[in-house]
């Protein structure tokens, strides 16, 4: 509803058309249905997962052909069977041909960041921790994607550099110290929270001495990360990051830190298995 | 050094840049370093892989701030091993770390599909065939993408769906009959080579009687695909298309088709681990 | 309703919308407010002055969320008193309160030019003179601004330097002389009427036997303006200029001049005191 | 030097160029100075004041005619005094009168606002607190208009409604009490600092129980103001807001609040006199 | 129907549009009917000819006030004869009068290139070959003037440099022979129908042994047309180009040449005469 | 040199530009020259005329390949002759033939239009009169074939509906008689001059009372013509428009009319021809 958003979207959605549609067009379905023709289209899921994208995918039936009709039957962050029909599409053959493959990009790709979250979140359910995305994302597509991971049941770090704080080692060294950086951050930025990430205990001390909003543990073992959270002892919000998997996820949830980052929910996920029979 | 190619670049460019800064820029940063302050920085590799997108990434820091120098070891197309520098950087720190992150996201993603592409060009090294991609890409990156697969020794399937006819099941059935679709876009494109996708032995046959300059097996068994080939014994430019892995890939290379296409170049490749170390 | 115009004002107050809503929007509200409640507006007026940019409100309310029912109880050169009921809103309260500040941002601003020109305007009101506005506008705004200046019963001089002859000193020393000056703005603009900025009675002289359309007396104090009217003598239309206020311009006025310009209309105006009271 | 920062700056001089240029430029100096003619220009203040845009006004100088010769003798933030050159212009004669006036908008409006914001911050220099704006600015010029608040010793409240959290009256209204909109703000935003507006001691006693970051005191009489900072005595911070005039913002400052916001820093200043005379 | 066809010529027309209003629009209008007034209008063919872009002209109507009626009377493609109704209007005057011309312009522009094109396509009807655009277009108007040729009953020719081979003299100079370049542009664009360009029979020859797909005859005397059509006895496609004139048309289509291929349609039209009548 | 004027032009060569190379770019040049190679070109006249838009030509290289070399050997409004060279090339082969055709395009165009108007304006010489445009222009190219009748000799009437009145036959008959309507143009316009359209001599003579600035003399024949030249006897300026060709030019120029406005140079010039030869 809010225009800027709105308009940010459509955008993303258009620089994809315009690669597949240039500026002819669909030329085979142009050749061969000279005339308008109506058809059917069934979207169906071919493997389980979490639904993303519903929405942009008929969005982009719309921006191609806005006579297409779309009507979904799930939404985001429903789970989707094997063979589930996800959508029904109905209207002329040349829109929706040309616009199936942009749509199926977009329902693919973010679906499977849901996917993906969903799996991580689902085995940290039983620990009080959120999972966290990073800025670890697909050039152009940040905005949706960092959707896709909460609909997948994750949090959103920050959108980008500008806005919010994070200290990271080249700002310690150039500050001259942990204590040092968070003094300027404090400074130039008055009124926003504020994170360093931190790379041994010694770290972790000084900054909570400093009153530091969240702490950042990088790249930590288990045993160092729990030892952080007995010097901490809930005083200030704890982030783990760094080499978080699947396999070692839990691991790192029963430290008792408050969240872990995990830049493979966007990097590292396959897209959803999902067809269009048209009919 | 052509414009109209330079330009789009650019724009993919500032869309990832404009993600990642907004309007305020890297607020850390600017906060902790308010005069300007010279850095080195070294682009390293943390795994081996086939290097894409290096000049992509110098025109990101070239973008963000065009004092910056970058200097690369490797270009395009090199094998990197884990460990080797790739790059070297040097200017004002704020300049550098607004761009590293964005850097990355294209060098990772690049360099992963070049990687991936190679190395199922590698299984197929003995035969007779050529790897191609698919427009399975990420909404946005089509461009970059597709020359990430031809650094990787891959090569480009149509751009979309203006440039090249390709006849699908749908346009067979819209049209009739295998031969009528094809003439049809003979007709409509006669100045257009066209490829049709087939989805057994009658229509590989059908399809052959018209002449068609190149017949798609779609989803084929390693066995019809082979019987195929037979029938077709080199009058047209045969594609094998549809569930092709790093597994199964040289089997269907056996068969004697001319091309193999692969959606999981670029819809299932991993970033390749690289990362920026600043001193 | 023509095209252009609305573009231009619509690309105006997209500007405006982004500095405030960004990408994200209105945080705190989509916070407070995960779903949709209606809400009702009153604009109202917190002070007594000549209203101006209602439509242009209203168009902000539209283009951030065109749900949102916006129901004018005045127009543009209405005056208002302290207390008045200026427009009933209805919508949803996401809409509402994201796009408040921008409509009241401009709607203040507007107003605040046109009560001021109307003070300008009904001072010179016994004499046969029009009040102009001048190219000392706010960067970004001038087409609006100008239309203020309209609403408040004043004239509009030049859009800009594109559409009307004003030949300032830097032209008559460039050319040698008032006269030679005019004759090249004939001959390079024939189609233009050409006015001519003077300094002294010898300029304003010699400006008249070119037959020039306009002569501007800039910073002439009111005796001297007094002579160049008994001068011209009705053969070309006077325009004083410079040091204009509230305190002197009826003094000019009575000289017999025909038009005033006042840098201060749009340079010096204080924004309308209006409200918005939400429900 | 940061790209998108020049860019939205750019962007801004743009608009404000193409209204005084449109397609045809200063059709009255190509008329009379068909060729090129060097000249000389002398931007001098008319008055005292401190001085925000001096970049700016440089940049619409070279981006109307690269070739332009822009000297400052003074650097935004400085004092200048009636009759002090601030800065030495050289160039083709057509290039400067094509920016002049654009130039002087924004040197002048932003310096009114630098000199406005400066008078309020030197009245409350005994007193430990800073003067913020707010987002009562033009439409379009934002961003720079709170630049000129930092030149002029001001702090910036939040940019926009996208990046920062204040909860206001419907906010407040809307969640059912000070508390409950606190706390959605806290759950939706966990990385945000909040500040919330109060009308009343009830709602600041309120307010300081949930640990919210910071307390807006809205319109309240200074003897209001005095017994908030009683009872808040440092454990929060305290911001001033509503009504606040050169006459009344010392009485204020003496109440010990933190942070004094004045709409009329942006609003209500007049533009610095300031000419170029050319030679 | 497909978006970013409709996107382009919107894009057109809004260019031609801003050329003829600017940022203030049909000031004459605006100030002689300062109230709406309806209108009817009557367009009305002043010549004979095959109409081309009467869609176009709509749209700048519904462009310039969505309000206006448009009824179109023929089609494109249809002959017109002097004096005959093209097409009725009905609307408010100021809306009418601002598109009127730019409409107008469209409209004879590209009724004037059909017209020509079915005066070539007449002459070579009785013979068995196409006749062709080039690239000699009018610039920004490329799309919609090969539309008119094919409106006129013409075939397109490459849209650009981008979606075709066309292998000319320096082409074959820089690869050495032109068997060498056709090579190189079969392995560069393996799936892309190939055409050279021949000046002489030696060249052609050397052309048919590679199987090119097909054959530029350039500027070749009728005589040698004939000779070539003899050589490649229908085993490629050969197209006439150069020179080609309404009068020596019908002798080169008579050599039994596949294609011709003339520049004059796009280069060398004269608008048809077409009028609005409005009442 | 004045920034929105090259801006203006920069456009227009864009969009022609990416008519011509898309994305892609020129396919055929870069499969034949993988590496960089020199070459030489030479812009040549293969007809008579006057040249026009050879510093667009110029750009038009430049902007493909800012590397490439253009020596111009005449200037726009030099008169050229059949063989004689226009312009010398340097540079990569890939960069100049990928300019070529669009240069060309301009530069044809341009130079017919400004031949033409030569031809109009030598005709009528030995007469006080000038050959003017009008607003028949081909769309999107007004601004340059404006410029093109400039170097042809002949003046510029308006550019466009907001620029200049012009009182047409449907304003008068909106306004009630010849005089009210420009009683309403004098009002809503008063810093404009004002030109009137009339059909006989009645309205001949009612517009001269009015005191209107210029009066156009519409589709009259030259005995017509001769008699408001009479009647007006050099109290305003009078200008022939309507049906004026080659042949009947001088005709009309001999009644003693100030002006003469020609569709026909801007809607039926043919363009020069013009070549580039390669080595």
């Amino acid at each position: 509803m809010i225009k800027t958003h709105q308009e940010e979207l459509e955008k993303i959605i258009n620089n994809a058309l315009k690669e597949d549609l240039g500026t002819c067009g669909d030329i085979t379905t142009q050749a061969i249905f000279p005339t308008t023709k109506k058809i059917k289209g069934f979207v169906q899921s071919e493997s389980s997962g979490i639904l993303a994208g519903i929405e942009i995918a008929a969005k982009v039936f719309e921006m191609v052909d806005s006579s297409t009709v779309f009507k979904a039957e799930f939404k985001d962050g429903d789970k989707v069977k094997e063979g589930q029909l996800i959508a029904k599409l109905e209207g002329d053959v040349c829109g929706i041909l040309s616009a199936e493959r942009v749509a199926l990009n977009f329902l693919q790709h973010l679906s499977g960041i849901a996917t993906l979250t969903s799996k991580f979140v689902k085995k940290v359910k039983p620990y009080k921790v959120d999972i966290y995305d990073t800025r670890k994302t697909t050039p152009g597509l940040r905005l949706i994607e960092k959707y896709a991971v909460k609909v997948g049941g994750g949090c959103n770090h920050r959108m980008g550099l500008y806005d919010a704080i994070l200290i990271k080692d080249n700002h310690i060294a150039g500050a001259g110290s942990v204590r040092r950086a968070i003094e300027f951050a404090c400074k130039g930025c008055p009124d926003k929270k504020i994170e360093v990430e931190t790379e041994n205990l010694e770290q972790v001390k000084e900054a909570l001495e400093t009153g530091v909003d969240i702490i950042m543990l990088d790249n930590m073992d288990v045993k160092t990360i729990k030892k952080a959270v007995e010097i901490v002892d809930g005083r200030t919000i704890l982030e783990a990051s760094g080499g978080i998997t699947l396999d070692n996820v839990e691991e790192v949830a029963k430290t008792g830190v408050d969240r872990i980052s995990v830049g493979a929910i966007t990097q590292a996920s396959t897209p959803l298995n999902i067809s269009i029979e048209l009919k």
